[in-house]
Parts: C-alpha cells; sequence; structure tokens
C-alpha cells in the first residue's frame, strides 16, 4: 500500500487499512535505515502521528515543519518519496531532513534545534500578511523545548497575532533523556492524564503565552490522532493550540524500545576503517586528568555519550552538566566557571558551537578565561548533510581574537593535547573530527603555537596541512610523489591553527607553499597563510572547501568531490613541477 | 559624602545619609552622562537598587551581575571608581560596562542581553564545587527577560542545584518598550502588588523552575529595598529567590522620566561632522518601496527606533514586527516569511547580530532564502568599547555560502543598494557605520558583485576599499599623495565585499594593491584578496585591524591606533615608492 500512497488514496483508506500503512512505513524504516544509517528511534515513534497528520491536514498546502527532523520519515514516504526513499542519506539520493528543494511537501529546512515554532510563525504570519489561508504546523520534540528559541517565539505568538499549532511530541528524550524543569513540568502534566481539571490548571504556562494546550494524549494511538488533529484543525481557525503527545522513542521495534539513546542515530560506518573515536579519547583522558586537578569541570549540551563523557559524569557527577539542548547557556556556564578559577571543558559538535559564536567571543574571549571547547565531528561529518557538516569552525573562530586554535593529527596527539590544556591559562578550542583512522609514528611535545616539521622536502614544496584527514592525504600524495617521481616535499603538521607558527612561516625557502584542510577557505588555516605571505611573491596553492553548502554523502567522496583530496594534490604538484 | 564611600562607610550611614549618597550619584551619573555620553535614563532607574546592594550585601566576596550593564553607574561610584568616574567612556579612561579589568567589583563582563543570569548559575556552581560561601546576583532588565538564554538559564537551575538571587529590574522598557507575552505577564504580576495571594498564583511560572518568587515591590524605595535584600540574603542560604521589583527609567530627572526611550543612550559626538545617519535613510528608503512593493516586511529585536524604522513601524503596521531582545528567532522569522514570498529586512546592530550567526547560516543561507540583513553600526562604533565593535561581520558572514554582502560608500549607495535589493532574490547583508559624513560625488548602478572605479593612477599602486570611513581616509590619502607628492593612485570602491569582483581583479595591472576596512583582517576584504591573488607575485597591503578587541574611545582614534588611517596609507605608499 505504501509504495503506491498518494493524499487522495491515504484519505479514503479505513483504519485497519491506516494501521497496516503505518506498519508497512516502519518496516521499510527500520530496513532503510540498517542499510543506510540514519535515525531510527525518533522516526519509529512518530509514524502515527504522520499518518494522522496526513489523514487530516492538506500537505503541501498546510504546512508541516519538523522540529531538527530526526522524525520526517513516514512523512517522506507518504509524500511521494518511496521510491527514493532506499537513496536516503546517500549522495545524490533524499536526504534524512527535511528539505525544500526536494519536495514540495517540505516547506522548511531544519536540522538544529528549537527553530521550528519560529519558522511556524514566520509562515502563519505571511499567511495573514498575503491573506491566505491555511493551516501551520510545529513538530516539536521535548529535548528541543529546551532550547531558548522556543521561549523567544512563544513570546512573541500574540505579538505577531497569529494562529500555529504546536505539537510537543514528548519521549522523554532529546538524543539522550531529556533534563531540566521544563522536562520536570511536561512530567507533571503527563501524570494528570486522569484528571483533566488538574492538569489544565498545570498548563497555565502554554496558556500565559497564549496558546490553548490539549493534552496529554498517546502519540501512538493513531485513532486517537486522528481525533484530536481534526478536532484541532476546526480550533485552529481562532486559536493557537499545543497539542502535548507522549510517543515511544523506537516504537515497534522491542531493541529500540528498550535502547532509545544508542538506537537515535544508526552508523554504517565500516567499523574496520576506524581504529578508535576522538570522543573515547576525551572521556578517558579528561577522567584522568580531572582525578587529580579538582579544577576539572565539564559541560554538554545533550550529547553526552555521543561525545564520550558518560565515564566522566558518572566518576564526577558534581562536576558534570549536561544543560540539554542549550548551546548558548551552556557556553556561558563555561565562561563563569572560569571566572571562580575552575578550568571547564564544553564538549560540543561543530555544527552546534555555531549557535555559541557570540558567547565564545564575548564571555569567553573578550574576558580571556581558561574555558576549553573540545570541537568534536569538525570537517566533514557526512550523511547528514549542509546542517551538520563541521566545515565552518576554522573560519567564524579564527578572527576571534584571545582565541587559540588547536587541531590534532590523531587520536594520540589528541591525548597530547589535553594534557597541555590544563597548564594553558587562555581560551582553548581544540577540533576534530569522530573517527581516528591512523596513529602517526612522530610524536613530538605540544608547545602553544609552535607547529611539528612530519618530512623534509627537496626544497621547492612545502604542504602545510592540519588534522587528520588533511595530513592524511598530504603524506598519501608525498609518498606517491617520491616513490614514483621522485619528488621529495616537506609535510608540516599545522596544529595549531591560531597562531599561526611565524617562525616556521619565516623559516620556509620553498617556493611554493601548499596548505590542506578540512574547512572553507574563507577564514580557514590556508587564507590566514594567504594573508601572512601577502606582500611575499611565494606561490600558495590552497585546498580547503569552496563557498557553497556541502551536501550529504560519504567522507571522502565529499572530501574528493569539493576538491581536498591526495589526487588533487599530487596532480597540482606534479603541473607545478614541470 | 560620594567621595570618600566606601564599603565600610557606607554600612554605617543612617538612612537619610543613604538618601544623600543617592542623591549625590544621581547628580554625578546626570552631569557626566552630559559630558561623555553614555547610558542615563537606566541608570538613574537603578541607584536606590545599587546602594541598597551595597548596603546590605558584602562586595566584592559576593558576586554581583548586571545585565547588559546599562546600570552599573552607581556600582561603580560606589566601588572606588569616583575619581575616575570622569574619564567613564573614553579612551584610556573607565568602561561604561563591567569590567573585570577594572575592578574585583566587576567579577562578569556584560555587554550583550540576557547572560546574567546563566553566569550567576555558573559562578555559584563554581563556589559549590569549591566549598565557597558567598551570595551570587544577577540584575536583569525586563527587555532581557525576552531573551531565550534567560530561559535556557532558568530551565538548568534545578538541575544544577544551586542557589542565585535574580533581581529582575521592571521598568517597562528595554531601550523601546518591552513587547511579548512575558511582559504582560510581569504586568499582570504588578497589577497585583495589593493582593498577595493572587500574585503568588499567578507566580507560580518562576517557582516551576525552583525560584521563589518575591514582589513586586519599588525598586526606588531606598528602605524597602534594604528591607527586601536584608531578608532575602538570609533565605539565600537555602533557596534560589527571584525579586521582582518595579523602577522607573530615568527616576529623579523630570525630562528622562518622560522621555526614557530618548534618553537611554546619549550621545556627545559632534553634530556638525555628521550630515546624516544611515537609519534614517533606512527607514526613509524602505517606507518609499514598501508603498508599491507589498513583499516588504521589517524585523527588528527592540531597537526599531534607533535602526530608523519608527516611522515604517507606523505605515505599516501588519507588515513589522519588533519582537524583543530575540535575534535568533527575529532571523528565523525572516527566513520562513521569505519561504512564503515575502521580502523581509532583517534590522538589527553588527554586534547584536552575532547571535544571529547559526540562523544566517543555516535558516537563511543554507536555503538560500531573500532576506537582507541591515547591518548598523558597523566598523568601530566607539564609546561602548570591545563589546559593541561591529568589526567582526564581515569576517563571521564572509565564509557563509549563498551570502552576498554590500557595503555602501555613503548614504546615496545605501539608498541605491536598498532598491537594488527588492529585486535581489537571494540573501543579501547591507553593512554600515552610524553616521554618513560624505556623500560623494560619483553614484554609479549598482549591479550584484560589480565593484565601482572611484579614481585612476598611475599604475603602480591600487587601493581597494569599502565603506564609507575605509574609502574617505583612501580618498584622503591619494589626495595627499597627488597633491604633496605627485604620486597618482588608484581607488575602487569594493561596494560588494562577497562576491568579489573577479573582473576587476584579474584586469589590474599595478603591483602593489592596497586593502582598506573598518572590520577585522581574518576573514574580511583584504583577507579574501589576499586569498584571491595566493598564487600572484603582486604585493598585497591590508589595513584592517588586527587580531585583538578593540576598547572603548573615539571612532577616529581608536581607527588610528588600530592602523586604518589616512596617514598609514600615506606613509605605506611613500616607503613603497622609494
Amino acid at each position: 500500500m505504501l509504495e503506491n500512497i498518494t493524499d487522495k488514496k491515504l484519505k479514503n483508506l479505513n483504519l485497519p487499512q491506516l494501521n497496516t500503512l503505518c506498519e508497512e512505513a516502519r518496516q521499510k524504516i527500520i530496513s532503510t535505515v540498517f542499510r543506510n544509517g540514519g535515525h531510527l528511534s525518533s522516526n519509529l515513534g512518530t509514524v502515527e502521528l504522520s499518518v494522522a497528520l496526513h489523514y487530516v491536514f492538506d500537505f503541501p498546502n498546510d504546512k508541516l515543519i519538523f522540529d531538527v527532523g530526526h522524525q520526517c520519515y513516514t512523512h517522506k514516504l507518504l509524500s511521494g518519496r518511496y521510491e527514493k526513499f532506499d537513496s536516503i542519506r546517500k549522495k545524490n539520493g533524499i536526504s534524512g531532513f527535511p528539505k525544500r528543494e526536494e519536495s514540495e511537501y517540505d516547506c522548511y529546512n531544519t536540522g538544529h534545534a528549537g527553530t521550528s515554532v519560529s519558522a511556524a510563525l514566520g509562515i502563519a504570519k505571511a499567511r495573514d500578511v498575503k491573506g491566505d489561508d491555511f493551516n501551520v504546523i510545529a513538530v516539536i520534540g521535548d529535548g528541543s523545548f529546551n532550547n531558548g528559541l522556543v521561549y523567544e517565539a512563544f513570546n512573541s505568538l500574540r505579538l505577531l497575532n497569529t494562529r500555529i499549532l504546536v505539537i510537543l511530541n514528548d519521549n522523554g528524550m532529546s538524543i539522550a533523556p531529556t533534563v531540566g524543569s521544563m522536562h520536570e513540568y511536561l512530567e507533571i502534566l503527563s501524570e494528570n492524564t486522569e484528571h483533566k481539571e488538574k492538569r489544565d490548571k498545570h498548563a497555565k504556562i502554554f496558556e500565559r503565552f497564549g496558546f490553548k494546550y490539549d493534552g496529554v494524549y498517546d502519540g501512538n494511538d493513531l485513532p486517537k490522532m486522528i481525533e484530536k488533529l481534526s478536532e484541532i484543525k476546526q480550533r485552529l481557525k481562532t486559536e493557537s493550540v499545543i497539542l502535548h503527545i507522549i510517543s515511544k522513542k523506537g516504537k515497534g521495534y522491542e531493541f529500540c524500545e528498550e535502547n532509545p539513546e544508542a538506537t537515535h542515530g544508526i552508523s554504517v560506518s565500516n567499523a574496520n576503517d576506524v581504529s578508535i573515536e576522538y570522543s573515547q579519547i576525551l572521556g578517558e583522558t579528561l577522567s584522568r586528568l580531572a582525578e587529580k586537578d579538582k579544577r576539572i569541570v565539564a559541560v554538554t549540551a545533550a550529547m553526552t555519550s555521543s561525545l564520550g563523557l558518560s565515564s566522566f559524569f558518572e566518576k564526577f557527577p558534581d562536576r558534570a552538566v549536561d544543560v540539554g539542548i542549550c548551546e548558548e547557556h551552556a557556553t556561558i556556564l563555561c565562561a563563569s566557571m572560569a571566572t571562580e578559577g575552575l578550568k571547564p571543558y564544553y564538549a560540543v559538535y561543530s555544527t552546534f558551537l555555531q549557535r555559541s559564536y557570540d558567547e565564545i567571543m564575548i564571555d569567553i574571549c573578550s574576558q580571556n578565561l581558561p574555558v576549553t571547547l573540545c570541537i568534536d565531528r569538525a570537517g566533514i561529518s557526512g550523511s547528514d548533510g549542509e546542517t551538520h557538516q563541521g566545515v565552518f569552525d576554522l573560519s567564524f573562530l579564527s578572527s576571534i581574537p584571545n582565541l587559540t586554535i588547536a587541531v590534532p593529527k590523531d587520536a594520540k596527539e589528541f591525548e597530547a593535547m589535553l594534557n597541555f590544556s590544563t597548564s594553558f591559562n587562555v581560551p582553548l578550542a581544540i577540533r576534530y573530527p569522530r573517527e581516528c583512522r591512523k596513529i602517526f609514528g612522530r610524536q613530538s611535545e605540544i608547545i602553544a603555537g609552535k607547529w611539528e616539521k612530519l618530512s623534509d622536502g627537496d626544497g621547492k614544496f612545502v604542504i602545510i596541512a592540519c588534522g587528520e584527514r588533511a595530513i592524511t592525504i598530504s603524506l598519501a600524495a608525498t609518498e606517491t610523489l617520491n616513490k614514483s617521481y621522485g619528488i621529495n616535499v616537506a609535510v608540516i603538521n599545522a596544529r595549531f591553527v591560531k597562531p599561526l607558527d611565524i617562525e616556521i612561516l619565516k623559516s620556509l625557502n620553498e617556493r611554493v607553499i601548499i596548505t590542506v584542510e578540512d574547512n572553507m577557505l574563507i577564514g580557514g588555516l590556508g587564507a590566514m597563510i594567504d594573508a601572512y605571505y601577502s606582500a611575499d611573491s611565494k606561490i600558495i596553492k590552497n585546498f580547503a572547501y569552496g563557498d557553497k553548502f556541502i551536501t550529504h554523502g560519504g567522507i571522502n567522496e565529499l572530501m574528493n568531490e569539493n576538491g581536498v583530496s591526495c589526487e588533487k594534490i599530487i596532480d597540482y604538484i606534479l603541473n607545478e613541477n614541470r
């Protein structure tokens, strides 16, 4: 039934048929995610909700926004993308997130948390300005509900004088279990399912902001969802509504239901290819250091386990805080704890650190406080696509004064940098990808701002590279050039992108300097070296990403396609050597 | 009395003496602000609160954080800075904001809204980790209370398991009158001053987050403030408290009380020096365009008047939204309205746009939506200091794909760019300083990515500059070089910093290229040109700000000191010409 479903067909199905549709969607999601990787538990939890939404509302005329987007697979299957579903998260396939470019049923792209209510309000306001008539629905999880953006959006509902439906899909989890007082409050509401009066009294907070609250209902109960959505559809003509539902993350697949955090995202990368993850080094090293150094505290924003810090949190519960999806608050907590002499480590994915740009600038760096940013998933992150690539961090961090930026060449150097960080008393950022594939033979002492020479050359070409991926392809290129062409190219590990190692830069006699990095060109290592040599006649060639968003695909294929590859380096040097 | 006040002396004063102290502080603030410029109404409203805080608490052992910092003057006067107070906001004088570097009584630097509760929580948490014992107090206005950061901080109070005092200083204003549902809610609380029971019922929202609510009291009533703070000081041993006070912005100075928005900040720049403000052009042009173009909507975050948009808001109330101090939400509102075919203009100060970095990237640019960012107070902004300099925008915007960045050379070109923007259907940023001092003779058609040649040279030197200030000093330099030394230097108006005008860059025959901009070097115009010519033997010299925070002072003196000046350009060219 699912293969050929259309809006019209779906609306003519009876309940048993709709249940079958749900079952088919669930099976399709499970089989596809185990093949392609992707977000599993969150998508399994929203099958019934998605079917009910498509049954009751008229998409794409009505507008549906999924917060973050970890729950949009059933919607994709129901909106003409069944056939392409096998290609999800693959290069040139459909995206794992909502994408306007992909379907008119996706009205707003998401990827980072907390944006859906703002976006729904903007779309509803535009509808009013234009005199149009349609419904606008935001589906948001309780994890995203912690984010300050949701409060800002709620605060402006009355001001905007418009109407939207917010479906609060409460499964008690973000990726990790949801934390914070808002979550406790939602639990109180959920516990009072049998006492409508008591619950409604509790629900006053939402009414303050101009929403009518309606809850709590079982989000995996299809007939109930259809009934409630049909009723609310009428109410939306005159008022804004929050529909609070409880859904089961991983619903319908026992292993997921029992392990919702571990099955939130399924990775299908070749395990043999990875010797270790950087997150493991972070967790182990920081735990070891914290035993002796009582100043060390760790802060995360809802990703403790993925960042490798679960054991740190268990060992040092008083010195570890997961604040939920609140990247800005997490950054200020670190800055302020540092004013009192503590040594905070804020671990975060590169792409989510973007939310903290202003706080890194003002709170950490303008006060010159010794906070260490541990930036995971830096560089191309792969299948999640443009909203998750960590290719901007060097660019947005490099122009912030007082910040030192370190990029380890492998997990061992990362450990050394963490050791180094404990006595480094100003702001420090360390950026690294997820996986460490290689430990290099050479390991030398970490000194702030000092680079490491990895190999000597013939004096004509030198490669300056930062980070494991860039150094790996650089060394592979120089090996080929040596073996096949007798050309010897020097390689330098620019393990501090900021400050640049001026002493080394001054001493370089090579006429051609090649920079390699897993980051955008503008604002990155290469651009900083271009600026350093701006008055010089040296030839500088930058291998870095060009000025466009990088969509989803495999890490290696995306690096190749975007011009950062061993082959391109070899070609360039052979060409210049003629 | 104020001249020689110390903590010890202050605590021994009786009430009449304390009242005299308040009066002296008020007079000192008024006379100083009218001489030096600064924040007036907000500081006049918090005189009694500040005296009461110093009377009751023991600073610097106890910690006091002022949100934004527009209300810290009395605190400065009471904490050993009376003598330096005449130098406030002047180069090498004390700052108009809290500054750790200045006094141990300032425990946390602020400048951007909504950070104080997070910072108080971090400091309190650090206290608990270290086993220390002191009180932590955040003073926050109702304007900042709209910001999502406050919600994120509140949400984590229980999680952090610590105790702080939040003084909600409610004057009904941010810079403009406060908007939004939270503000309406605070008004409800204020209206119930006589009915404690009713008010306490209303105040449940704060209790949900773990705070005890205590209010509403007159913040300008000194004995009441002393009484309440003394009582709360005891309670802080076991619980966190919100003290809700109503204060009068501009208190004690009739003109300020009646004009709190106009007297929020007092500017003492020489009016003769300024022909017009860019904000006026924004307001007039956008209003004119919006008459015909029904797609145009305007969004601001609590600065409508300063951004020049008051008349637009009056003329088009249904197409204008001030969302309060919610820069992230404002950005997403624009992006989402654009998905429905509207043409949103988001007007904002450069420094506050930093809060929207992630949303500019993900919501506007990765979706390639036609939102126009009107970035006011770009470049060095002067007396407010390092938290308010608009010198980072080119750096953080330049690496964002799909974004076109325009920099008008004067108000007339700004108007032309706004006209141009209506038919430009992708993301656009226009950055400009506050004041326009000159309209240049030459005005040519705006074409995306195309620069304008302002003068020809001898073929040896060419200056590429962007923005009024950079072009003004460049033309002044070339005039001197021509008149006094017979050297003719070409000048190009790089009115699009992104994309670069490759056609012009390719065609330049000059051996020396000089770039001039009112922005950081890293990530700015100069660095992008350095990268463009990285493989070329041209000599590029960049005039831009180096890698450090720029403190407060006059605009011209700060530009000179930081190496972007007419004299430096002349010196360089004379030196290279030898």
